[in-house]
């Protein structure tokens, strides 16, 4: 079972690293206030979003050996204390970006009137659908990584 | 240690949260394009961020009597494991407003040039500071969480 959502949480992070990684439209006319192209590296939360899903990607591959030998010997507590620890970390760092990334999408969804920032979905919709999908993506990682926690944790308590 | 660093995080999470709804500057000065207020329900992420900010100091008062009896029976693994689950819970809760919340005090900061946001700090300074202030106490917050997570799964291991 651990081993199954490790492979879910995996896809997942890699997925949305590779959607918002590829994500890039360049508009095919000319206005006076915008500009004519958008990428995930317009933006340092996109960046930093790329990054760091990559990052919890790989961290989760390198996991699945741990989590093999944590299901053959059910009662060590080594393997699992060090899955319980990294994973929180990484949980931490994926909800960052995760969330980090849902507030930009949001306000190019919505905009913000007091700080006269316009929503730039109208221009860029296959744009904002592809971070938007990236922001979901991580989102079920996220999920993934707290029910990863929480079923190491009853593991060590029923030991 | 443990109820030592609740106690930290309680002050840190009620801090951003306070800290964060207080945060309101009216210029003294009319401009062309920008309105005269900045408060943080201006932005649905600070709203988010008072809300949860508000939910996590709550649940850390609320936990601290639970603490006290992990601490007073060190081999009873029921009050460890629901701190643990809880802690993670609310750790995810509390990264995705700070982080949130980081992502939009950054935009204020800098702008962003390919989609025309422009920097509205050299306005609202005042509410810049404030709401900054407000998320690095977060982030003291999410470290204090990560810390009290791993020192609860290396309690339950030791058992």
């Amino acid at each position: 079972m651990d081993f199954i959502l490790r492979l879910g949480a995996v896809a997942a992070a890699l997925a949305a690293a590779a959607t918002m990684g590829t994500s890039d439209q360049t508009l095919p006319f000319f206005t006076q206030f915008f500009q004519f192209e958008a990428s995930y590296d317009s933006f340092t939360t996109f960046q930093f979003f790329v990054i760091t899903m990559a990052l919890v990607g790989g961290y989760l591959v390198l996991s699945l050996p741990f989590s093999v030998v944590a299901i053959i010997r059910p009662h060590a507590a080594g393997p699992r204390l060090f899955l319980i620890i990294l994973d929180t970390v990484f949980l931490t760092l994926a909800t960052a970006s995760a969330a980090s990334a849902a507030a930009i999408v949001y306000l190019a969804h919505n905009g913000n009137q007091d700080s006269n920032w316009l929503a730039i979905c109208n221009q860029f919709g296959d744009f904002c659908a592809q971070t938007s999908s990236a922001v979901v993506a991580s989102f079920v990682a996220v999920v993934v990584l707290v029910l990863l926690v929480v079923m190491s944790a009853l593991a060590l308590g029923k030991r």
